[in-house]
């Protein structure tokens, strides 16, 4: 390259004095750029790839600055967020204290609405867009989203709203047809036959060709819109869905063709309705192994030492788990809301093609067509982030857990969740969940005790049930002997018996506690009790209240928010057994916590081997010796 | 009349032996006694007058002993219930130990899912569908869904999934044009235009004509059918919105005409693909009030004494004091989820057309849509009862509190509801939002306070909020001098100054304390103290963690769940400052509360003035003196 054109730029306002031909080299230059950062820091690399020349189309004719841009979910924003000020921040991507994954109103004032979760865009979008009507302003809102997107429930919630809110909204459907794996449902099928149907290509020639022959400005423009108008509406008949819901329907456009990409939003910039642009891109665009794997390239992780061979992921484990199950037993079906590779799932719908369901971003609808399955006779195993099922929260209560269905959810990526960031962070699951009645949640520490929870579960219990486990690497066997049984069922275990200091956890943290005790002994002389909860509901009050009456420290930890933790909840109990106990609730503050490395997020929040050792400090400074 | 059909049957294997213009009869008969039950008990009386006899006309094709019939919401099941096996208990409809206003697995094996939020009916039944192909079952499923349901997004997941799953399953879509108000959205105007397109109505008349002349059984039924099939696949271009995600779509049907209901169902059963059944009912059908004005006979209250008419509900008093806001502040617009009429917003509807938004049945849309409003600088308050904002959660969080946006929710309906029961609890709200950062919720006990919280909220406080109040009568004032001000902003109120026992409530509760009060210093000539906290988050730990200090026995009463609820969050602060305290929390244990007067649901889950008394008699009975 002789020189380039990403150095010559400060931000997308150096945009307008680009030829065509220079923005095509820039768009190729933005592609190196992302590929680096995100193989390096990690990140959602093929769908940002897939979105740059909308990016550029985007910024070359509408203002950031008073014009709304809303990103659905926020993948396809890397280059948005190199030509709006943060090109030479771009290397801190999704690294602590360096500039998020995805949009964020905070970081940046051309940052319109905070994403992260699917199908919000068209929402937000309209409420912008309603806001400037009543507000007398004049600015463009547009909402781009991708094909999965578009399906999930809230965008067609939005969608059918359209019409009777009679504002103008420029929604841009960036069709990749992946989803994040593959097109899901009818909607996906709709939109291909949308892509070849001759009558819409012929829409847009005529389209261009106005285009190319509007004086831009002036009066001529409205009257050659009138007509554009008119014949936009007679030339899509037959109606597809979006006319059907009374959007304006433009499409398919080539999304790697910016001349054309500019054309057609000026065009939706005049026009005086709502209107859907129908893009067609190619996930993982310019970079040859994402666009061979877009699925492998969706979110790549950061670059890391080369894992031991042994070592593997919860996600993997849960998936061969239940996978073993199935061998035996033909009424276990899984289910995932697009998250087939995320949650391991790729072997299991490989051997078991017709009792594995990935229903597309539709959390909601997944839990109850679980619930259907389950009341059908079938033991379903549903897997999904803990995140995105704070979106199906009331289908697990009124569709799930009142019924006692015998659904279980195996549920990925729960606590701090590292480099994903603030909308990604599983904290919620316990205090919104631990409060359904007739629900079992188990955290297992490790793979054999996690093992014994799912088999319990499918075979013995028929309960609804939450399996939660962490993001990142799962032990084989912690604290453990080889062959020895797991603890009972629905009891806590205790896995150094101690005195003075008690200290209680589940899940991933168990491992830092042990650390801990090693630390607390060594310092201190004093051989602290470490007990698992295993089961976070019911809880093993049995084992926990003989414990409280000759403890005088406890310290609880656990990756949840503090506020409906189940230290909050365990204190109660306690207290009422022991009234002198001082109680330390090691979890997660008030807040919102940032994206970084997972380390630096428990560091961040308190939850680690050092902040235990420093609470004994504190506490045998203080306590009657 | 000479003589009761109703009167001569069992249940539903009855009708086999009925004439047609017997079974229009007892439809009749059935209606009389729908309406005599339900101006009584209260009930959902409009849906269920319109869908009698769509649910005679099912009874009399399916068998609900083997085949799935899934209501939605189940506002349209009470003839079900009074023709499977109900009649003579219909009368308890509604009451505590009665049968269910809903569908209830528990209740009866002919329920075959419990519902009451909408939207569910889709999933279930392809739940339901999938599960006996896998099992290779041949039963037949049926979803019967609203027109007002389909439109929300987890119908539309739902039927996004359909044509991918290869399953069969019979929709009857029961489009009474009505929402619980009225049409909603771009949907609704397509259903219209379908109900009036004359290639639809030809469709009816072919498989009309197909219907009479198939000799039902053999294999001529199938020839036929094949035929038939190929003619709705070209009838039907062009394609409606059904068709294109895949679903075969027939109709409309007038839905009182038993004889093309029948025909229709049949038709359904014997046809090899899943199809969508497009009926017409008028809503409120056969009783003149409920013809004239559906809105109103949507839902009505049990027959009751005349009400003092100074008494205002808490729904007309939160909705009048937005309006007023609204009238001096023009950037307040008000938003709810197909609750008009519930939440009292019909005047400000009418006063401000063009601030109101009903968005029909979409509560995930309503948040983000609100989130979006707020961000380009309006003030939005979204109207919602509890129970129903458990279906929007993740936006509450990720759309709304992370991102810091002034949107207030006005949450009516929290607590124990009464006749609707478990799926309409308020007991979540507490629980799941209170570990939201950066989220205020108010808890105001009387009209003065709520008025003083909702003005400070929108004029003084750019912060995400919830102002949480209960189904029922609002004291105007309680425990306040006239023209006495508000307690200060995020304070707690000490509403009696007394010793030894603190009695801490907040909302609908504070009436009972204050009651409790008054018994406690009869029976025990102890003076309790106590505080209404007003605000669940942030808390006023200055005010109480005074009173803890002195004060030796706590009970903290509140209508949610114990688990997750504020008592427990409380106990930690009370344990650092004072470890003698007795703690006693008075809320919902872990179960799902059942339907009937509000009264009884407090007797059994205990909160009521009578507990109150026995704690602090068992108290005083162990305490030291």
């Amino acid at each position: 390259m002789s020189h380039s054109y990403l150095d010559m730029i400060n931000d997308y306002r150096d945009l307008y004095r680009l030829k065509l031909e220079e923005k095509n080299r820039l768009c190729g230059e933005i592609r190196q750029m992302i590929i680096g950062v995100a193989t390096e820091n990690g990140g959602h690399l093929a769908s940002s790839l897939g979105a740059v020349e909308l990016v550029v189309a985007l910024l070359s004719v509408f203002d950031p600055m008073k014009d709304k841009i809303v990103f659905d979910v926020g993948h396809q924003a890397y280059a948005y967020k190199i030509l709006t000020g943060r090109k030479d921040r771009f290397h801190t991507l999704r690294q602590w204290g360096g500039i998020s994954g995805f949009p964020k109103r905070e970081e940046s004032p051309y940052d319109h609405f905070d994403t992260g979760h699917a199908g919000t865009s068209i929402s937000a979008a309209i409420g912008y867009a309603k806001a400037r009507d009543l507000l007398h302003q004049s600015h463009n809102v547009i909402a781009v989203v991708g094909d999965a997107s578009i399906s999930n429930g809230m965008s067609l919630e939005a969608l059918n709203q359209i019409e009777e809110l009679k504002t103008k909204v420029i929604i841009v459907l960036n069709d990749n047809k992946m989803s994040i794996n593959f097109p899901i449902g009818g909607l996906a099928k709709h939109l291909s036959h949308l892509s070849t149907n001759p009558s819409y290509r012929k829409m847009k020639d005529a389209l261009r060709s106005a285009c190319k022959n509007l004086p831009l400005g002036g009066s001529l423009i409205e009257e050659s819109l009138k007509k554009l108008k008119y014949q936009i509406k007679t030339a899509l008949q037959p109606i597809n869905m979006f006319e059907a819901l009374g959007i304006n329907y433009w499409g398919p456009f080539n999304g790697h063709n910016l001349e054309e990409l500019e054309e057609v939003f000026k065009l939706a910039k005049a026009f005086d309705e709502s209107v859907l642009i129908h893009v067609i891109t190619k996930k993982g665009k310019g970079y040859a192994p994402a666009e061979e794997n877009p699925t492998k390239y969706h979110g790549v992780s950061p670059r890391r030492p080369r894992p031991d061979a042994e070592i593997v992921s919860w996600s993997k484990a849960c998936a061969e788990c239940v996978e073993k199950i199935a061998e035996k037993d033909n009424r276990v079906v899984c289910l995932t809301a697009a998250m087939e590779e995320g949650c391991g799932l790729s072997r299991f719908k490989k051997r078991f093609p017709d009792r594995f369901f990935d229903v597309g971003i539709a959390e909601e609808h997944m839990l109850t067509y679980a619930a259907g399955l389950a009341a059908g006779g079938m033991r379903p195993v549903t897997f999904i982030y803990s995140t995105f099922l704070q979106r199906a929260g009331d289908q697990l209560y009124h569709d799930i857990a009142m019924q006692k269905l015998p659904v279980v959810i195996s549920l990925d990526r729960s606590g701090l969740v590292g480099e994903d960031g603030e909308t990604h962070q599983g904290l919620l699951d316990i205090p919104w969940f631990k409060s359904v009645p007739g629900l079992i949640i188990a955290s297992p520490r490790d793979v054999a005790d996690m093992e014994f929870m799912f088999s319990n579960l499918i075979k013995n219990c028929d309960m609804p049930a939450i399996v939660r486990y962490p993001k990142g690497d799962a032990p084989k066997r912690l604290a453990r002997d080889v062959d020895a049984p797991c603890a009972p069922w629905l009891k806590a275990e205790v896995l150094r018996h101690g005195r003075e200091v008690l200290l209680i956890g589940h899940g991933g943290v168990i491992s830092m506690l042990i650390e801990s005790c090693n630390k607390i002994a060594d310092i201190y002389n004093i051989d602290p009790t470490l007990v698992d909860l295993r089961f976070l509901k019911p809880l093993d009050l049995e084992t926990l209240n003989k414990l409280f009456v000759d403890h005088s420290l406890v310290i609880m930890a656990e990756e949840s928010y503090a506020i409906g933790g189940i230290g909050e909840q365990l204190l109660g109990f306690a207290q009422r057994v022991n009234k002198h106990i001082r109680w330390e609730h090691m979890a997660v503050p008030d807040l919102y916590v940032p994206h970084g490395a997972k380390d630096e997020q428990l560091r961040y929040v308190g939850i680690c081997c050092d902040e235990v050792v420093k609470k004994v400090s504190e506490y045998l400074e203080t306590a009657p010796r």
